[in-house]
């Protein structure tokens, strides 16, 4: 099974030697859903709680922004990359649900799927943090790889 | 909205107080699933290949617990926790599914479901970032508090 | 120089022992102010903009927060303390200027002023970051502890 | 109020996009003042005292070189840069103040300001942190960018 | 062999867990060589040299209390632990040789043995990596715990 | 003692200035031996205790690779790489040691000898913690540079 490529001869873990690949332009895009219930999403976008609520939105946002950037300390075979932009975005999507994505860019010598994958996840996590005391049973769910693009293949999730 | 208790009076995030709660001992448990794909499953649970992919699933849990003793640094408003045990668990759950169960506990002032969460959830990232080369379109789907127990009051998902 | 606590016999640095000493429950305030000058002052304040400035304002504080509990990794000779609880407030302070106001609280063995110091210091220097393609001449000034309590002694700054 | 370059249309923070930016080799220098009182300062520059003292400083300068580096963890927008070169200058600047003076060197997509600033910010804490015992109302002043060099535009502090 | 109480029954990496355990006070101490051949040695134990070689010394100090209090980062089954102490001594060890010994305490449920071994394996690299311009053929030997206290069962390392 | 370029003038550490330094691809490795006593190994190669023991090899694999990235924020005047490539190999070496070997590769201004010896240290220290039950006295012993390739001057350790 030579495709997973973390792995050597005797099955043991080890960084991917990207030595000889080319410094490209490099984007990926992930996304998941937070599953609030109606009623949390319902004070996310009423006019009056926005203000109270923004603070979620941004904390979170901030938090996966920041998570991104440490992608390749959480992910063990993961290379170190310099992010050259890092976006998150988090908005209603029907009734009782978040949309969280996030977007990464770098120029390096392999891509960034995994920091946008990481940046959506604990941005996902951070909304749970700070809405559990109103719902614990929140469900961070289909998180998953969007797109990315500049690498030897380019990918795009089936609609 | 008082209940969302990471958020001051204007809005603005903070970590909550919690100098005066009682020092318990608290246990939570999360859980995830990682769609593989029926191919990429049954590399994971053939004789043969055991050996191979048992770096994958070890990798995994490695990674989850590291991720687990961080959560303080990537979730804002968590408190630094002195973890007690974690312990991570990931087996098959049908045929193109491997599930992901994180075990925090703690003695401390406040719980583990953000730290059990965590584990799962990175955990699970190492498994599709040791894996995407054979199956980019792995998804990591329904991640949930299992149950927490040890504070004001205990939680238990809906079956 | 005995008084000198976090140097050895022949001026080595180490971390002093407080094993001896008692948990007790202990308070620190730290304050700084941002010096951004009237016209960036102004955008924060004015109704229009508050929130796109609100932005500002509340990665500063998440920013802060995080790095609170980061102190110890920071500062060589500081212990490791479990953060009971972390607050930041950032407010205009005259015409052209915001106080950045830091409080942390633990249950340990030494006290919290550095992570307040720090933390009032992380969430101005992140003021700065995002206001300084408008004005980079902002000063950080004033960075000092306003007051530390339940340690061996109080303290509490001039007036 | 576009130049606030790391808030997006709906003032959500973000990290900016470099990538189109070209890789210059970027310099930055920050100051700031640790205003010790005139008896503490005396410690520092008396003949006997520098090798019990030389722990101060030199602990200082490891302090703020290593956060230095640590610059894109702290501040959330930041971006991750290869630092080149990075060197603190302690030394008395009156009767009873330090100046503190770090500088940065990248070749990178965008500049080292706040790694600058960084690097001056946690070398004064250390210093407080070390001399806090003896004069816990010491005040770090005056943090300020002198000179950065290398990108779109040059700056230099007003003398 | 269930001696190994990191590995569960199918061979898979877990925390212990500590739960059940009591506090008490904990020490240890580990100690090992750094063989910087005879010239380099003389460096450091010449007077006229001593200054700037300070600076070696210390920034290996520093550097080791710093990675000390990040063994349950770096060590994937360690648990967090909040230090009480850590000191280094860096000590010439016969003609060639620098011994480096590091001293951790804490009060937990587990104990510090590989905080002290942490710190004294960082402070020699730390001394390797500051003079391995001068000689690259240095070997960091012997590096073993020579004494723990305070949890089931104490250990002192043979003579 | 102009030879030890991380020591300024003054005898103050900063990091040398690599920013007039070519880029080169370069590599080095290191290794060392952990003495594990003739017991302990035989655990390690006899045939039914591989699997349990794969996990004690696995996880130190793992933890080696997440140190190596962490050099710079470990080793005080170690400049951030971006690693290529990371492997560790973890094999007997006689009836009663394991020898530990890593190997680095960047593209960069500067050496990778401090990942490569930190990625040996932090994977030995890793054996030591999950066997220390078994057996206290292990030793890891002659932590040294074997070869780099890819800068000014190359070096091999004497055999």
């Amino acid at each position: 099974m030579e495709e997973l490529s973390h792995l050597d001869g005797q099955g043991r873990p080890r960084m991917v030697d990207v030595g000889s690949k080319e410094i490209t332009q490099r984007t990926a895009t992930a996304r998941c859903s937070v599953e609030l219930g109606t009623g949390l999403l319902a004070d996310f976008t009423g006019g009056d709680l926005i203000t109270k609520k923004g603070g979620v939105i941004q904390t979170a946002v901030v938090a996966g922004i920041m998570a991104a950037k440490q992608t390749s300390a959480l992910i063990p075979m993961c290379h170190p990359l310099p992010l050259d932009h890092c976006a998150i975005e988090i908005v209603p999507d029907g009734p009782a649900t978040l949309a969280v994505t996030c977007t990464c860019k770098t120029s390096a010598r392999t891509g960034v799927e995994m920091e946008a994958l990481t940046g959506a996840s604990v941005a996902a996590l951070t909304v749970y943090d700070m809405c559990k005391a109103r719902n614990p049973a929140i469900v961070i769910s289909a998180l998953r790889l969007l797109e990315k693009r500049g690498g030897k293949s380019d990918y795009s999730a089936p609609a």
